[in-house]
């Protein structure tokens, strides 16, 4: 297809596209003439994967590339190109000091999880957010975080063996795009669901055990303990 | 203490001071002449509040007011006191369809919980976020989520349980506190954790079946199985 029909079928405008190839981020298509060449289903990939980094992911243009680099270079495992995702998605927050450096390290630790890059900005974003908890007077407890980080595992563990339909896709596009509305989209429904559930739990303990002022009937239906 | 002390005390400047004290967002001080007040612990108390409200909650002014109220009002449960912080902090998106509406309605009688208002706003924030895994073609698949539902609710559940001891505290304001810097710092603390756990069970699982073009040697000092 051209490259009014290549935008027509991706939502892109013709003007983005053309920035996108400039910068490396689509690769060209195949020469037809002078000014045309055509443009295929890959184009329509990548035109998709680039729309969701950003909306999405949120991610900076200048980071868009290392993730393209990473995926057009085939000698990098899968894991090595989702790695590139990974880390343009950890928004490390400025400077972070040692001491929480090493409580990350601790946690990470306790948690089992052996096989994290001690170079991911992943632990960097992780001692940020150590510091916000110790700044805010609610420190993590690590003391008492094993069943916690147990549950965060079996979280993690689960969502990752779901993802093994995509493991196997060919399309390395296509897999850095799921890994991507995994870690943004499904977190953001995880923070959600968290949320209805606080408000179920939080009610369950409540009315079990109302202050002096409650009143019980505040629920519209209420069913006994989570029927 | 005098309105300059409370500032030096709590950060917060004298104009913002002066600006929570006519939006009926602090409660005035006692009176000690004609343009004269002294304020105390419960001021302070206050103005931690409102910074955590606003800064860890990103919560809009218009909204802290209504929280204030709830706080204010003794004759509201703490439950119900509660509630006005969490439905300030859901962010629904505009609007929903009334299928993701029903979507949402199904997954949370899925998980059980029961005490969920109907009219709670995390209900729409959780349709608006169904809406978009639909869009992005990569639907929460419903009639295979017991597992991660069951998961979800028993970290919110602990989450809960562990806040036991701010449930006796007497001071309605660090009640709330507690509640938005859970909710906020600690959601984001668990996507953190949950990314670095991805990260983790994705080189397991890679490294247990390595794409054709892998490298084993990849982490530094790999660890047998979460050792």
């Amino acid at each position: 297809m051209r490259i009014s029909e290549l935008a027509e079928h991706s939502g892109a405008t013709v003007a983005t596209i053309k920035y996108y190839l400039r910068e490396g981020l689509l690769p060209p298509g195949s020469k037809l003439g002078e000014r045309r060449s055509e443009y295929g289903d890959r184009h329509l990939t990548r035109l998709r994967l680039l729309r969701v980094l950003r909306d999405v992911g949120d991610i900076p243009v200048s980071d868009l590339k290392k993730i393209v680099d990473a995926i057009d270079n085939e000698s990098l495992s899968t894991h090595e190109m989702n790695g590139a995702a990974y880390d343009a998605l950890a928004r490390t927050s400025g400077e972070v000091s040692p001491d929480m450096r090493m409580l990350a390290a601790r946690v990470v630790q306790e948690a089992g999880w052996a096989h994290v890059r001690p170079e991911s900005p992943a632990l960097d974003d992780l001692a940020g957010l150590l510091g916000v908890t110790v700044d805010l007077g609610a420190m993590f407890d690590i003391d008492h975080a094993a069943t916690y980080l147990g549950l965060i595992d079996a979280l993690a563990a689960y969502e990752v063996s779901r993802l093994d339909t995509a493991e196997r896709i060919e399309d390395r596009d296509a897999v850095v795009q799921q890994m991507v509305i995994g870690q943004v989209v499904f977190g953001q429904l995880l923070l959600s669901l968290r949320r209805i559930a606080h408000e179920h739990h939080s009610a369950l303990r409540y009315l079990d055990k109302p202050p002096a002022d409650t009143e019980a009937g505040r629920f519209d239906a209420p069913q006994p303990d989570g029927a």
